[in-house]
């Protein structure tokens, strides 16, 4: 009954994210998260992206190419319940799934030749792109549907900034570099098992940089520096 | 550069399109057309599907299994802009693609311990399933979206049916099946190079059933029978 199926990475994503930690658990909660999509041959032909040009946003369909477990289970822990809890497979949008094929919509910023710039993603950086759609609002955009496991964004935590991180983001090549910190550590990209431990001093990568910060209170965190 | 990624399907999809003609180009155009996603063993579990119970829509991730053609193409054409326009792979949600992934939302009806009842779908009866994902709408609605290609739902035909064809409908076991055939036929399922040809008469395969069908006006069709 099962059948096989061969795909082949149409392109790769280069994001501002380095590594696992810290990417957003869905698409579109840091939008000044920016990434370009870059077809690779034979796939690297305008004529294949031109008419996405006037189109607002696009699916990614990727590889959860990260996942080292070749393993899928029924059910998974899910972040969003608390640590403890776990989530049937199908009902999450957790990377580890029978097929590990992930699913985000991000905004699309520019097209070119065999590249697209997008925002909003919640993408690793080195990513395998499996394939590319536009977003068609009258289907893909329901009103009125409801997931009672996921009703609504998370709540966000506040963000603040030691003056030596903040002298250092301004001097950033990357002049989205503050407002991108703000958004991903506001997310709480802690795993949940650490919930309770607010001492401890964590990094993120945000492009080629390592920002360490840490709790200051239940609801707002700091950034120490910036390397 | 590209990598190869091997993915079984998870389940199958038991639906009212018997053929690939017929089937609306887009999910959710055809409420009436439920069908039924079988997890296939190992996947048949029902702690793999239980907390989709409340959850409004689903993504479905399946594969064209119907394309012969393992050729890609650049371009491909766009029904929706007429015969001969072509679009850009990438801008459209053509099953002709370099990986052959297919991505529809639908409404989810009931959850069964291995079965989902759903409705609304545009896949074909057999089709491999290698994901389902929740539908979270706080990203996946997206509100202000646009997509010049796609701006809205196709302009619907008027459909009537002979005096035959109705009586057959209401002597049918599926309670849905005359609403369906309204709605499908709608749609004008006639490839874009028929256009021009209002004499033909059509059949289309809605369970096990043949619909005859042809135009009695550029703008309304009449069901003549069903077999």
């Amino acid at each position: 009954m099962q059948a096989q199926f061969n795909f082949t990475s149409i392109g790769v994503i280069h994001s501002c994210f380095r590594q696992k930690f810290g990417v957003p658990r869905q698409p579109g909660l840091a939008p000044a998260a920016k990434a370009c999509v870059e077809l690779i041959p034979p796939y690297n032909v305008s004529e294949a992206l031109s008419d996405l040009q006037g189109i607002s946003h696009i699916w990614l369909v990727f590889a959860f190419h990260l996942n080292r477990s070749p393993k899928w289970k029924p059910r998974v822990r899910a972040p969003r319940l608390g640590g403890n809890k776990s989530l049937a497979v199908f009902a999450s949008r957790s990377p580890y799934r029978p097929n590990p094929i992930g699913l985000s919509v991000v905004e699309l910023l520019a097209v070119e030749a065999s590249r697209l710039w997008v925002s909003g993603v919640d993408i690793v950086d080195g990513t395998p792109i499996l394939d590319i759609k536009p977003y068609v609002p009258y289907t893909d955009a329901i009103t009125g549907a409801s997931n009672p496991i996921a009703p609504q964004e998370p709540q966000k935590l506040s963000v603040v900034f030691s003056e030596s991180a903040l002298a250092l983001c301004r001097a950033a090549p990357q002049p989205e570099l503050q407002g991108l910190i703000v958004q991903v550590l506001s997310l709480d990209p802690r795993p949940q098992y650490h919930a309770m431990d607010n001492q401890r001093i964590y990094g993120i990568s945000l492009f080629d940089k390592n920002i360490r910060w840490k709790f200051q209170s239940a609801t707002q965190i700091i950034v120490l520096d910036i390397q």
